[in-house]
Formats: structure tokens, C-alpha cells, sequence
């Protein structure tokens, strides 16, 4: 299985006070105090919606603003012009395992996926099939569906397990040669199912299909390893276990070997090669940059360097070690406490499979999502129909913040504190 | 002649006091105080690249970080879900002459053209060309030829003159039945020559072709007046004369006739109706919001706020007529100091046939825009092949600070101090 030490077996981790210990050992227990902190009280089980806010960023954008913009006015362009290519460039050998000069950030995840999507299947002209499967990301297959729609191809869907995810062998007949390019989430958003990255590849590879990876769900909770996986496109988003901050930039990484055969059809200037040339014609950039397009919001680049060097101080796997720990703190807290309220485990048992997420399937998952959040203290998510999603960041998390947050759950649920809540939608 | 009060004939500024007495009256001269100057002894005539850092943006940002994103974390989203329409709304309002519920602001200028674009191609599906002009924004253009080349569609591009622009009548035997959309900029990033929107238009709509506008060099800058021009479809950045900060977001503008009709091939969860239900299949959000595609970036759009809000505050007709004063006094002094040092105009004479910024041509166009900034304590920009363009923004320029401008480029050149500088391509 990849995806992680293989040797790791983290011990059982059954009460606070085991919580607190671990906290007391834990290689990466500097690390929660490089964010901010509003209010200790707070346990924040949502890392893998919104990473918290690195200390330093807000400086770090201060500084882009006051100093930059408003002091270096437009001259200060000669520092930002390679920003997406140099964040890019860290998070590629920070985080991703892929060589610089792979990974550009900019624009956003679902953007970037159409950039790379579009440009594979301009590479496969005589395939008319487009693979998804039926557990991904809904944007990401919103942006399948209108490419597929606007060329006249076919949109193949792959029924995976909500729960397990996929495993490579569910691609068996359906991966076949007649796709042009497939696309998948390398951590499912609900379940956390992680998938066999290298199987997957193998088995695209022979049948001469390429594949789009959404690592959105594992850059920088989940080694990635694209070399060793042979992973030749993905996209991400930063703002997640990279902390970046709110729709902070995408990334796009494409495998050397493929970067200058393929070109998008969505083209713009920061593509160009010889960009301030303003040639009359488009002619693509060497390499990567020629996935750029626009002008890249360089605010929010500047807020997401602080994130990505975070994570690569940190390392990917250490983070992953931790992230096996707290999910599996949370999955033997529910067998013990949670299993008899109601809750089912809606993720994969055994941590190998998994990513950085624990979900939990209950009848009332948004009415207990609300109660966390407004009577508890707990920030956890809710993802339709009935889960109740817990992302620990490894990175930010303490072990007695988990630990705090599944005993609230558990006070919550068994005293029937969210039956009254009000159960309208909310937001993220 | 469409773009402007057409009573103003600004009075010549032809000397320093002139100008500062220019300033005394100057109904928006309280504007260049709400920006920071870091230095005030800088002459900056390049706010039409990048527009000044606005007083409390930097503060609105670090509230947007510290407050909302480190001490609300994933909540603050109830306040940021609708921030690319409410500030679209603003703009609106406040800039475009256009009704609420019409603009969105999000992505890159070249991303939402080639949204725009897309959408506007399917809505022509029997027809054939996509209409250029061989003046605009090199982007511009590589965004309709990329798009003409995944369809497999023909770019007819018209020729218009470098320095006075596109006449309406330029469209003759170009804009035909066979054009599905054509894309044009209002003022031209080089010479400033404004086009006449309303002329366009109609032209446009006789034959049946939608046009898609970029606004970058106008909005802010010069009357729009969507509504009163029948302009149906733009974009435009707003990190010109919209202060908004370096590549911040851009907008997008459909005319509520049209917006229920056209869908972007390029979607995502964002245009989606009914956004966290997580629907497995796409369906277009009602109106604008279908033209969003993936989480935008909120720290960048909170930014863009305070500058979207001085522009509405200042008032398009006073910018304009502030815009066609500065340009008018530009435009005097090369006439009296700057023709015998080998400059010519390559903007249009009349002010109500041009932007809020001049271009001159000179030889040595390059060097002396390397030399004004390294040496002169101007910042302007060059444009290949031979392009000075002065740009000193309306909001934030006082007459005073161009006229020294003015006076430090006619020493430069008259002394030589250029001549030796190293003309190596700048960035910005």
C-alpha cells in the first residue's frame, strides 16, 4: 500500500492523559505554537477545510502590502513575477517529492484541473472517453462534465465505495484504451479513503490513458511521492493542510517529461514565452509556466508561502506519522464512546488506507455539526448526506485538543444537546 | 462620441503653478491623501499598470487574516461566501452602470474572457469566426486563438491604427453574419484610444454577434455605462485604476437578458446551484454566479474592497473629467517640451477619443523609462517597440506631481542622462 511508513503502528491513544503524553513526545508538538490561536478553548477538528493561520502570514502580507505595493509600487513586479513558479518550486520539493520547475501556483483548483484536463485530451485526440468516479470531489467532476460536453466526448463513471474509496482493481473494464484521460482524488473528501496512487498509474499507463490527480486532500498531510508513484499530472488546492489561507492559490504539477508536449487551451500571457514581448501570437513558455494565465493574486501567494514552508519544515513524514495517530485516536474513540450513539465509522479502519480525515456517518450528522460549533466549542464539518467530517490537522492539533473535542462530542450526542438545533444549511 | 462629459475642454496646465493651482480646485483633490506615499518626492505615472495601495486596505486585509480567518477559522466563511458578489455588486453600482446581480468578481482577467467567450461561442453555434482586432491586449488575443483552435474556429482580425484606434466603420465587411463573437478593449493598453462602445455594439448586434469587452484600461477610469451602451458582456481587472492590489481578481459582466442563457464550459462548484447539497451532476447557479468556478481567493478580494469603494466614491464623472485634464496637460507639454526631443504622440489628440493615459513614441523609449525610474524619480512604463505611456491615474495624482513628471522626463532626455542606462526588459 503506499501512502505512508509502513512500520508505523501508533499505539492506542484511550485517554487524556494518554493524550497528554503523546503530546509530550510528539516530534511535531513545537508546531501548534506557529499558529494563531484565538481562543484555546476552541477545538479545531476542520484543518482539512481551512488550515489555521500560520504565525508569521499576516506579517508576511503586512509586509507585501505596506512595503511592496505601496512602497515598491509596480517595480516591486520584479520580486513577484516568478512567485507562482518559486512557491511552486517549494511546495514541489517540500511537499509534493517532484523535481522544481514541475509546479506552478495560481488560479484555482477546479481551474487548474480544466487546464490539465483540457491539455490531456488534446494529447489523446482519438479517445473520446473521459473517466471519473462517483465519490470525487463534485467540482472536479462539474469541470469533467463541461469538458466533456463541449467536445463531444463520453463521461465514464466509476462506482467506488463510499466508504473504502477505490482500489485498483474497481477499474477493471472500465479503464480501458478507449480514455483519453481519467481523474480521481488521491484522499477522498468524505471518506479519506486514500488510493493507490502508483496502482492506479500502472494501470493508466498500460492502456495508454493519462490520469489528472486531485491531491487536494493529501498535499501535506499524505506523502505524495509523484516520482515514485510515476504521478504525471495533479492539481491541489493550498488552503487546506498547507494552510495557505481562505481560496488561497491552486497548484498544477506536470511531470517533466510531459510538460512540453502538452499546451492548455486556455492560454494567456503569464504563459507566454517572452511574456513582456507581447508577441501577437501565442507561443507557450517552456516548461510549466506555460499553465499560467493571468495575472496571479500575488496577496494571496505571499499569505501561502508561510503555510507551504511550514509543512515542508515539518516534513511529510512525520506529518503522516501524526496523521495515522490522531485518526486513529478518533476511530478507537468511536468504537469505544461514539459506536452506541448512533455513529457509524464512514472512513477506512485500517490507517494505511486512509488520509488525514476521519468521517463519521450519524442520521443527525448536521444538527451535531451545528450543536459543535455553536454549544460546544468543537469545529468539525458536515458533508452531505449524513457525515460528520473530523480533520485534525497534524500539523496544528494536540493530541488533548482532539481528545477534548471527542469527549465534547460524545457529552453532546449522549445528552441529546444538538436535537433542537436549528438544522439549516451552513456554509462550509 | 461615446465615454465622457462632453461639455469639459479642460483649460491647458502649462506651468508648476498652474498645476498646483490646478490642485487648489481640483474637486477630487482630497483623493491622493486617502492613498499611502511612501515617497512623496516620486512622481508615479504608472497607475494604469498598477494603482496605488488605498488607505486601509493593508488594514482591511490584516482584519481579514487576524480576525476572520485566525479567530473565526472556518465560520468566516458565512461572511466571505459571498464576497465575489457582493463586491461584483459594488462595481456594479458604483462603476459600471450596471444593475446588482450582474458582475462577479473572481479569477483572472484571461480566465473570465475565456469563460465569457466560451459561453458566448456556444450561444452562435452555426457560426464560424471569432473577430479580433491587431491592438489589443496580447492576452486577449491568445485567449481567443486558443479557443478558435480547440473548436477548430477561424480568428478574423481586423487591422486598427496603432495610435487613434478603432473607428466603428473599421468593422465594415469584418463584423458579418458569420462572426459569432468578436472581442475588442475599450481603451487600448497602449495608445489609450477609446472606442466607441455604443457604435460597436449596435454594429454588432445588426449582424448578430455578441461582443465580449475587456474594461481594464476604462473601468474607473471613463463612463462604461453598460446599460446606456448595450454592452452585454465584459470583463476587466482591477488592479489599475481600481487600486485593487497586484492581481487581484478580476471581474465579469453579463447583461441579465443574457445571463440565464449562456453557461460557462468552464465550471465549477461555485457556479453551481445549491453549492454545499454537493449535487452529483452540474447545474447552473441562477444568474451571474454560474460564471464562478472554484473557491476564489479572499484575502485578495478583501483588498480589492477599499479601492472598488474610492473609485464609487470619487465618482466616474469626476475621474473623467480629471482623466481627460491630465491627459490633456500630458499631451501640451510634449507639444511644447518634448516634440523637439524626438517624441511624438501616439495617443489619439482629441481627450474625448482617449483614456486617462498618453503613450509617446520616441527611439530610445526603453532607456528612457529605466532612466526616469532608476535616476528621475519617475515611474512610467515602456511598451514595445517604441512606447512611453504616462498613466497618472485620476483618483490618485495630483496635477503637481505630473507636471514635475513632466519636467524631470524633458530633463532627462534633454541632458542625455539616458543614453548610457541598460536597456535590459524590465518586467512590469
Amino acid at each position: 500500500v503506499s501512502g505512508g511508513p509502513r512500520e508505523i503502528r501508533p499505539r492506542q491513544i484511550d485517554s487524556r492523559s494518554a493524550a497528554l503524553d503523546a503530546d509530550a513526545t510528539d516530534p511535531l508538538g513545537g508546531f501548534p505554537d506557529r499558529f494563531v490561536v484565538a481562543d484555546p478553548s476552541l477545538c479545531y477538528l476542520d484543518g482539512n477545510s481551512l488550515g489555521r493561520l500560520p504565525r508569521g502570514a499576516a506579517e508576511r502580507v503586512a509586509d507585501t502590502i505596506t512595503r511592496e505595493w505601496g512602497g515598491e509600487l509596480v517595480e516591486a513586479w520584479e520580486g513577484w513575477i516568478d512567485l507562482p513558479v518559486r512557491l511552486g518550486d517549494r511546495l514541489a520539493t517540500g511537499v509534493l517529492g517532484a523535481p522544481p520547475g514541475s509546479t506552478v501556483v495560481a488560479d484555482s483548483t477546479s481551474v487548474n484541473l480544466y487546464k490539465l484536463l483540457g491539455a490531456a485530451l488534446d494529447a489523446r485526440p482519438d479517445r473520446h472517453v473521459l473517466l471519473v468516479d462517483d465519490d470525487n470531489f463534485p467540482s472536479d467532476r462539474y469541470v469533467a462534465e463541461g469538458l466533456a460536453r463541449q467536445r463531444g466526448l463520453v463521461v465514464r463513471e466509476v462506482a467506488v465505495d463510499p466508504v473504502s474509496g477505490m482500489d485498483p482493481d474497481m477499474l477493471e473494464g472500465a479503464l480501458t484504451d478507449d480514455v483519453a484521460v481519467a481523474t480521481f482524488s488521491h484522499v477522498s473528501y468524505r471518506s479519506a479513503a486514500l488510493v493507490d496512487l502508483a496502482g492506479v498509474n500502472r494501470r493508466a499507463e498500460r492502456v495508454g490513458a493519462l490520469v489528472v490527480w486531485d491531491l487536494s486532500h493529501s498535499a501535506g498531510a499524505v506523502p505524495v511521492d509523484v516520482m515514485a508513484t510515476a504521478t504525471r499530472l495533479a492539481v491541489g488546492c493550498t488552503y487546506k493542510y498547507l494552510c495557505g489561507g481562505p481560496g488561497a492559490p491552486a497548484f498544477l504539477y506536470v511531470d517533466g517529461a510531459l510538460a512540453g508536449s502538452l499546451t492548455p487551451s486556455l492560454r494567456g500571457w503569464w504563459g507566454q514565452r517572452d511574456q513582456f514581448a507581447m508577441g501577437a501570437h501565442y507561443e507557450p513558455a517552456d516548461g510549466i509556466a506555460r499553465f499560467l494565465v493571468g495575472t496571479p493574486p500575488v496577496l494571496a501567494l505571499a499569505a501561502a508561502e508561510v503555510g507551504v514552508d511550514l509543512v515542508a519544515e515539518a516534513g511529510i513524514g512525520a506529518l503522516r506519522a501524526k496523521g495515522m495517530a490522531v485518526t486513529s485516536m478518533i476511530v478507537g474513540f468511536a468504537d469505544a464512546h461514539l459506536a452506541s450513539l448512533g455513529f457509524t465509522l464512514a472512513s477506512p479502519r485500517d490507517p494505511a488506507r486512509r488520509g488525514a480525515h476521519v468521517s463519521l456517518a450519524h442520521p443527525e450528522a448536521r444538527r451535531i455539526s451545528t450543536a459543535l460549533r455553536t454549544r460546544a466549542g468543537v469545529v468539525a464539518d458536515f458533508r452531505a448526506p449524513d457525515r460528520l467530517r473530523l480533520g485534525p490537522a497534524p500539523l496544528s492539533t494536540r493530541y488533548a485538543e482532539l481528545w477534548d473535542g471527542l469527549e465534547r462530542l460524545q457529552a453532546l450526542v449522549a445528552s441529546g444537546g444538538h436535537l433542537d438545533v436549528d438544522a439549516s444549511a451552513r456554509v462550509s
